[in-house]
């Protein structure tokens, strides 16, 4: 699992600091969430194949998180794109984007398919065969979701060498996999865990930006691997928090520790502030494993 | 008269190539020609003061041309400014625009005016006491326009030593600077001639992208000092301009010669060539003062 910071600041791109979007790579899916002004370039500094990209996740319809959107589908079709498009985002983002096509009489060659959602529950938007991604209702000051991503439960790892010495029928490996006890050549019974080890544990990515404190999402974000929170603010502007719906760096570890997540990534920093020291700072007050993001970084999970 | 291009490149923002926009200063106006994505961190680089920015005029609603246009507007109200800010652009633009204020429930806390053309004959789209913009109909896939901006014909230059020196009250200073003649305190009549000279040659720009080869335009930007026209193509590719709308290098120094324009700039260059040299070169069969923009360029006509 591996994870590209595009942008992570919050308000309004500057020379030096781009707003939110980011990549995550995770079972050979790439997945874009949210996408800034700027973002198709940011994609192309990074080398990411646009292509590989078929699903793209938006928060909510501020500006720093989804300006870039209009821009990257239509790029899309200038580059003559032919793979299958997938939007996740709120209720009016197909009105946005199709009015600016409509307005400019340039549709798309390629499908474009948008999923709007407007659901206060989290739900699962998508899932195939190794992965599955859910929303995350969060609280700012409009509709705002983050989205879940986890990986399936995998199969068993099956060690040929003890199989072939059991004397299994090759035919039998995939049931193996699946979990199930065999027979051999022999006809004696073959316990699966003689032969199979644990599966990989399932790798799993929470993103939550923007959004006030709010404890309400430490079910749904339980266990997961990595936590991308919001912190737009230091203790010092605190007061601002609840004002604008915007977390904290030690709210955003609080609700790291609630959640006993593995590694939380703090990001949406607000650009007064002279550096991002502070945000580790005060978030290591309340939980061990913090991360800050920056524009251009990738962090490796695998 | 200044001319500073932030992006002069057709189709996609690309890492090194901007998109259309430019700011033209003009007789102590700022004027934001274009809008293409990531304009308003462009501006920032070239450390243009949002705030003297107070017309935006827009050619036409493909993307490389304004997607950068709500994000300026939206950035401007998280900057707290109060300056009246006026857009002039295809009817449909203020639809594009106020649909993403309702939905992202942001509306501007500045007075935001929107001057929506669909005229296809040249119109007087602002005019106050020092300069005046008309828009130029242009040919391409949708309805677009250029703009011709024009200082006013300023006022008699006064030499004041020399109105002394004919006993004139200051009190007729402002006839005089209107080209009345005066009487001195002797009440001799003086001419004004004798102690006033011509104004200063009122300066002009033409901004045309984008276009296909259209003679129509020549008498609207006649003896203009400065004419951008967009030079898609070099003459290899002249056969894509009819079809794509867009025009030759050649074509655009042919417009310039027609018209008997001081200075031409090319731009609008499609991204499929090494370098720009050709384009200067192949208008120069054509037209003798051709100069090339490039993102960043500033250029002073004054």
């Amino acid at each position: 699992m591996k994870l590209t910071i595009l942008g992570c600041y919050s308000a309004t791109p500057r020379a030096l600091t781009n707003t939110t979007s980011q990549v995550l790579e995770i079972n050979n899916h790439m997945f874009l969430i949210d996408c800034g002004e700027g973002t198709q370039v940011h994609l192309r500094k990074h080398k990411i194949k646009f292509n590989r990209i078929k699903h793209v996740f938006i928060s909510h319809l501020h500006g720093d998180h989804f300006f870039g959107l209009v821009g990257l589908i239509s790029t899309f079709r200038l580059l003559k794109r032919e793979a299958d498009l997938h939007v996740y985002g709120p209720k009016g983002i197909k009105e946005i984007v199709t009015l600016q096509m409509k307005l400019a009489d340039s549709w798309t060659n390629y499908n474009l398919y948008f999923h709007e959602l407007s659901s206060k529950e989290s739900q699962l938007v998508y899932q195939d065969d190794v992965v599955e991604v859910h929303t995350i209702p969060l609280e700012h000051r409009i509709y705002t979701n983050g989205y879940l991503f986890k990986e399936k439960e995998g199969e068993r790892k099956l060690n040929v060498d003890l199989a072939e010495e059991a004397n299994i029928n090759v035919a039998y490996y995939r049931k193996l996999k699946q979990g199930f006890d065999v027979e051999n050549e022999d006809g004696v019974l073959i316990r699966n865990e003689s032969v199979t080890s644990d599966a990989e544990k399932p790798k799993s990515y929470a993103f939550c930006s923007d959004t006030v404190y709010k404890e309400d999402i430490v079910p749904i974000i339980k266990d997961v691997d990595v936590l991308y929170h919001e912190s737009t603010f230091l203790e010092k502007h605190a007061h601002l928090g609840p004002k604008t719906k915007h977390s904290t760096a030690k709210e955003a570890a609080s609700i790291a520790k609630q959640a006993n997540v593995g590694t939380l990534v703090l990001g949406h920093f607000s650009t007064r502030y002279g550096g991002l020291d502070g945000f580790k700072t005060e978030a290591e007050e309340v939980f061990d494993n913090v991360k800050l993001s920056g524009d251009g970084k990738v962090f490796d999970f695998s």
